[in-house]
């Protein structure tokens, strides 16, 4: 399994990701699962991805040799960070069809998720989320953040904390505890963890961290939110449950 | 889509069930999920319901009818709750089996989960969990809980407070805060909230709660823990993220 997720903010963008891939219980390995392509002072991508990792694997090759061939599009040339979701969807649903064909029978998924975040030149800083079948959505106001993979334990503190005016510091944070709950309760998700974060306009990609399972943040992070977790537990008011509930005055 | 949770302590069993089943966007509807079978002084079961609503349906009202009707086994004649988890499991599956060949070709999914908990004489209060197929779990010292429904969003809080020893008090106001998550980030899991708290020894099933939307206790908790959330992560410590983290001494 993985927990990739990225959010917008009106500063820039964070990107968090884990690094377990499994496949079956006795196939563990770690690889990260974040991708960077800049060109300083004109375009920052970050591409995390999730799902089959003989597919996931096969598209950033490809990214990464258009790049390096010249091919058009890539994404190097890509006029708007829309373009490159398009042509990332494109890939992605072109190497699942290939792999498809390959496993045909096995009984093997081999579709696959990405997040593409980033800025070019001075237009607005973004993030999509790429299904599997290569269309996308890109994340706005409303919804600040895109998740893939295990996404369910981790996003009730993203919808408490994340608005558009949440400063970067905060939201890399929040972040942080989303994956730290959801390396909690799913044993396959796990570090070390992927922490990036983009300022608006910078097109510099150079904030980029690797936090290991023994990284002391990561240790504090985990402790300090239990704790204070069970003591948020302990304020709530108890209730008699001797006598029924009092009726609602509208009632 | 259903969330319910059994919580087995040392001094007995709580349940928590919402009320909101769903066919599509426009057929929400409110039924309970929780049914009572009592004898005063010898038994006291509690079933949880999750999955097809007709087969649901079909399952109480068998469980009903061998009650009126005599038919053994049923629940007042079984001699233990695990042969009534048995019993269920099996009127379960043939339901099921039936309602299959009446939609078959549809689409629709009959499966059905239960989770069954209570006591019969002075044998250990245990709680099961009952799958589509008919066979069965039940809870342990070390997983004290059972769910079914949509789980993730409410384990958290669980997996954090829930040990033998947890007073039943608190049992029933974990259960009621992991309902609360469920419910803020699922829409098809809603209110009228069904607490019922039993007390090991009692055979009495009187305290069973129905918790309305607009009940002042549950809008306490919903308001209380979102604050104290929001307090708790405001008091993590911040990183500077422009430094790379600390590396661990044992690096």
């Amino acid at each position: 399994m993985t927990y990739c997720l990225a959010i917008r903010v009106d500063e820039g963008l964070v990107f968090v990701s884990d690094s377990r891939t499994n496949a079956g219980a006795d196939r563990i390995s770690t690889y990260s699962k974040m991708f960077t392509f800049a060109r300083e002072g004109d375009r920052a991508f970050v591409i995390l991805a999730s799902g089959n990792l003989a597919t996931t694997q096969s598209v950033i090759t490809r990214i990464k040799s258009d790049i390096k061939q010249g091919s058009r599009p890539n994404l190097m040339t890509v006029e708007g960070i829309d373009e490159a979701a398009e042509y990332i969807g494109k890939i992605s649903s072109s190497q699942q069809q290939k792999h498809v064909n390959a496993v045909a029978g096995s009984g093997v998924d081999t579709s696959a998720s990405f997040i593409l975040g980033g800025q070019v030149a001075d237009r607005p800083h973004r993030i999509y989320l790429i299904y599997p079948e290569g269309n996308f959505i890109k994340a706005t106001a409303e919804n600040p953040y895109q998740q893939i993979g295990e996404i369910k334990y981790g996003k009730p503190i993203l919808d408490r904390i994340i608005t558009r005016e949440t400063s970067l510091e905060e939201a890399a944070l929040a972040g942080l505890v989303s994956m730290d709950s959801t390396m909690r309760s799913n044993a396959t998700v796990g570090p070390p963890v992927d922490v990036l974060i983009y300022e608006m306009g910078s097109h510099n990609l150079s904030r980029h961290f690797t936090l290991q399972a023994d990284d002391p943040y990561l240790l504090e992070i985990k402790t300090a939110w239990d704790e204070k977790l069970k003591e948020a537990f302990k304020e709530l008011r108890r209730m008699n449950w001797n006598e029924p509930p009092p009726v609602a005055e509208d009632d």
